[in-house]
């Protein structure tokens, strides 16, 4: 037997959660400011949703590719009241988390050696969900402080561009990028005749600077893709709920591949999805505060001028994309940090960040106390083995 | 803004099932016999597993990628004891339903151009996975009762064949296939270095034949991928839940796979599933009797002289699949069914039946009056249409 895997996984770069998660658990007492999840799960309104859930024979059949018509119906309300975005000439379509919303979004607009366009550093998923779909990922540098460079973005379309693809509030970096930069990128795409793909999955997430839908945009609706998740709004993460709002024209395209991919989205999730969206984004704003607090503990901490790192602004999300002076690479940092500092973060290097040695920070799971802890031995650490 | 759509996904053939769901709704009092599912919910143990899920912090979290270990472990002790496959050399993976597995196989293992054989008639959402992971579904005719043609399927393959798809019992057909094809494929397979995919979603709904697992086979853990589905032994499909077993050598490349679609699968489900699992086979094996009454009576009713229709025979699944002697095609013949008499099927075409006319009907979601008189409307309708 020859090796059986095809020749674009091999390409696809190995997920690194996993591999943090293995040197973790080999370092007993390791504090993670590793993956990106919240302190909170969902509100009761929800898990009581999935309790109710199952007392007739057609819960238990499949429903409409889209979703189930008060799901779509409630994000349809939210997406009017919220993000401004009308459904006029776009449509909502329901899936099994965020990352399968992006990978029907690829799947949907590029054949293979098509070029997507992602502002570095990106979001792993993102760029693995390209290559696996056998289209070929653009990265193009972001500025010092992670904000877009339009100039950039602008100067990597080529004729087989398909897409640009923006995430604000951004993982891995934390930046919310403002309002004009979005509709530039919007228009670029508009101009060129391709897509503009939003990810809003912390639309919640933001620091004292507002967010914006690009989607909202006057005209918009023919050529830009909406992506949002419950899973960190809501403490959902569990229960995979996504969805995207596409443009009409693409309807059919994503019927097939969600009907391929999954039939219909998990009907017990949806079910506690209603309800959750019935209590509302104030259920995540509650959170927020404390967030923010932990987010400003953080920066003092670190922003000192013996502590070898940048600490680029963050206003959104629960990330710090910290830039280490270090000659070590990414991974290597990562891996001494866990083994000799009992601190877990996330390699930059898995997000591309072109910086040589960089980590990322999340803070969005654990308490105050041991998030300062663990921001104390970060600290510890740096100037250990960085500097 | 020009079509956004890509290529791949205009060669992608447009689902039949909401077309025929749109007839069926413009026809009132129009009996189904079209989707397959099934008559009866999941064991009240599932679903009390979904009602007691969610107390925890954890549970809400994002779980392995590969499913929770209860899940995995009570798969991997029913694939022991049941299918006879020790997954010694090979893993099992838990997806948001079979189709995802399927999915998830066919971008493991396949570059863009390279080709998948299906013997044909073949289930649509396995033709529409390959197409739009940029691949080519070949397709090989079966024999006059939908029973493999060893030869043919020899015959396809090229350097470019990544795998031979089989499906037993099958969709669209109802075919099960003896032991002795099933290792002539897994042989051919190993000896052309290429996989053996082979789909059990429907492996207990058989009458009065043996079901066979090619992945039980000696050596065959290498070059074999085994698929299954908790949506209709266990009556669980809007739950969405299967799993795939794999070849060690695709650990890698499945992991990414499930990680960029779907992070982990949803665990309420999983939790459910547990449950069920822990009921067992019996729970299908209490439906199957009822089902074999109904599908002789279906063939003593459409096996008749006077009516126009070969009905081949079908000891598996919940299927027929009738070539109906009329110049009409399967389409025009499944619409005039609803409209002119009350009686929905699924047209041949959909399965790219190579006979020009055919329907399949699937009688395993009715109690036994409405398939009576479903079978009536059926008869009738044939008879004023066909012959």
């Amino acid at each position: 037997m020859t090796q059986p895997q095809s020749r674009r996984l091999a390409a696809v770069q190995a997920p690194v959660i996993p591999i943090v998660g293995r040197w973790t658990a080999g370092a007993p007492g390791t504090i993670s400011l590793g993956q990106g999840v919240v302190s909170y799960q969902p509100p009761k309104e929800a898990i009581d949703a999935a309790k109710s859930f199952g007392a007739t024979l057609p819960d238990h059949r499949y429903g409409p590719v889209e979703g189930l018509p008060a799901l779509v119906e409630a994000i349809g309300r939210k997406l009017e009241t919220e993000n401004r975005i009308a459904l006029d000439g776009s449509r909502v379509v329901v899936t099994a988390g965020g990352n399968q919303a992006f990978m029907n979004a690829v799947l949907a607009i590029t054949d293979p050696e098509d070029e997507v366009i992602l502002p570095a550093p990106y979001y792993f998923n993102h760029e693995m969900a390209i290559v696996i779909a056998g289209a070929n990922a653009v990265a193009v540098p972001t500025t010092e402080s992670y904000q877009l460079d339009l100039r950039a973005i602008e100067n990597a379309i080529t004729r087989r561009t398909r897409a640009v693809v923006t995430v604000s509030p951004n993982n891995p970096t934390g930046a919310v990028y403002p309002e004009s930069d979005l509709r530039a990128v919007n228009a670029l795409c508009r101009d060129h005749g391709i897509l503009h793909i939003h990810d809003e999955a912390y639309e919640y997430f933001t620091y004292g600077v507002a967010h914006f839908s690009p989607g909202s945009i006057a005209g918009a609706a023919a050529h830009t893709i909406s992506l949002y998740s419950l899973s960190k709004a809501y403490g959902m993460a569990s229960w995979r709920i996504g969805y995207m709002v596409i443009p009409s024209a693409l309807d059919e395209a994503v019927n097939k591949i969600q009907d391929t991919i999954l039939i219909c989205p998990p009907a017990v999730s949806q079910h506690a999805a209603v309800a959750a969206l019935a209590v509302g984004s104030s259920y995540a704003a509650s959170h927020v505060a404390r967030l923010d607090e932990t987010r400003q503990t953080i920066f003092a901490a670190l922003n000192q001028p013996d502590v070898p790192c940048d600490v680029p602004v963050s206003l959104g999300a629960f990330y710090y994309l910290l830039r280490v002076h270090s000659r070590m690479d990414s991974m290597t940092l990562t891996e001494r940090l866990i083994n000799e500092h009992r601190v877990a973060t996330i390699p930059g290097s898995a997000f591309a960040d072109p910086s040589p040695c960089s980590i990322r920070i999340s803070y969005g799971a654990l308490d105050a106390g041991t998030i300062l802890e663990g921001t104390r031995r970060l600290v510890d650490g740096l100037r250990a083995l960085a500097g």
